[in-house]
């Protein structure tokens, strides 16, 4: 019998990495992707293309955030320019575009839907290099998580707990992206910046790292 | 400033004893409602008549869980009848009505909201004894969603974490009841049935639960 996970898939580029990676593994995957009111609305059409290319089926959950909290969510804050560096990242602060627990909650329906269909693991495309340092991509989170979701399950109480697998978590933009080419993963098709207009603003703070690692891996994005 | 709390309301007894504990406690409530499917979608009725009954905003929010995994999500697998004792729920066995990471994905919600509200607490009922067994019932659960919850939000990085409180945790049923009484929860609108008829089964779990509770507490029950 295959193995099965289920795979966050945003429409950015680290998520395409993890599922391509979750697919050389040998998953059969089926990715989760949610619409729960992001500005750059355009990155959901990036993860359906992206979970086509790879050949695996999708489910896109709306998740009401009306509650919003965040830049990234609330079109009456700005997104600030960036002007994060690896040290700002490890600094403690945290900017504007956090949304208030989103990987729990991502996480903690990956988890329903994954005991539902007997997957046995999740993958999730968080790292804590390059980052914007939020909260919930630092390994930290990822460690405590996976206790809840142990001693919170079926399937952790019968001592067939499902992995919260985060392959990237260590890794570098540079090195995602490096690894990304290697497997095949469509970068022309993926998106990453906050403000999902026309073309990438460049300013913000995805734009900023994507920028920096493709610099990095001496490579071209192919969205230029 | 008055603080604030986010409360967990399903329409069941239990619930409705927190929030009126959370109310006595000073906090301003907003309850959550959540509507995922659930058979006994009557509860939600119930949970908004004891919202207003308590003088409370709630918040009415739809989760996708289409992937069920659960006798009460899914009318084509029967709920069982109860066979259920403290014993048998504490001997590992897990009912067809668990729902898989339900509280885990109620709890990372509320955690979510609390933050971008700047609530200081999520009151939710759980508690361990007269239960079903389900995993995300117990305090093992709970502490370590509350280490998660710590390390992957703002407030937690920042040393103001949430507060995940579980007031009910180690109480009966009866005591459940008997505090409930003293604080003036207004039982007869809550629902505790999951098949979610006209009048309660008497059959399932819930009402074996309910039923004992009442009986323990040397109280008539108003539903009848």
């Amino acid at each position: 019998m295959t193995k099965k996970a289920v795979v966050l898939l945003s429409g950015g580029l680290d998520s395409a990495v993890a599922l391509y990676l979750a697919r050389a593994e040998g998953y059969g995957c089926l990715c989760v992707i949610f619409d729960y009111g992001q500005r750059h609305k355009k990155e959901i059409g990036s993860a359906k293309k992206i979970a086509r290319a790879a050949g695996c089926p999708y489910r896109l959950i709306k998740l009401d955030f009306a509650h919003k909290g965040s830049s990234l969510l609330d079109r009456k804050i700005k997104i600030s320019k960036a002007t994060r560096t690896r040290e700002s990242a490890n600094s403690g602060t945290i900017p504007d575009t956090y949304v208030p627990a989103r990987n729990i909650v991502f996480l903690s329906f990956a988890l329903s839907l994954a005991e539902a269909i007997s997957a046995q693991a999740i993958f999730i495309g968080a790292h804590a290099q390059d980052y914007s340092g939020y909260p919930d991509c630092r390994p930290e989170f990822y460690r405590a998580f996976r206790r809840a979701a142990a001693a919170g399950t079926r399937s952790g109480s019968q001592k067939k707990a499902i992995l919260v697998k985060t392959p990237l978590i260590n890794k570098s933009k540079a090195g995602i992206i490096s690894l990304g080419v290697r497997l095949g993963v469509p970068f022309g098709s993926t998106w990453s910046c906050y403000q999902g207009g026309e073309a990438p603003c460049g300013r913000c703070d995805s734009c900023y790292f994507r920028a920096k690692g493709f610099k990095e891996a001496g490579l071209k994005d192919p969205l230029g």
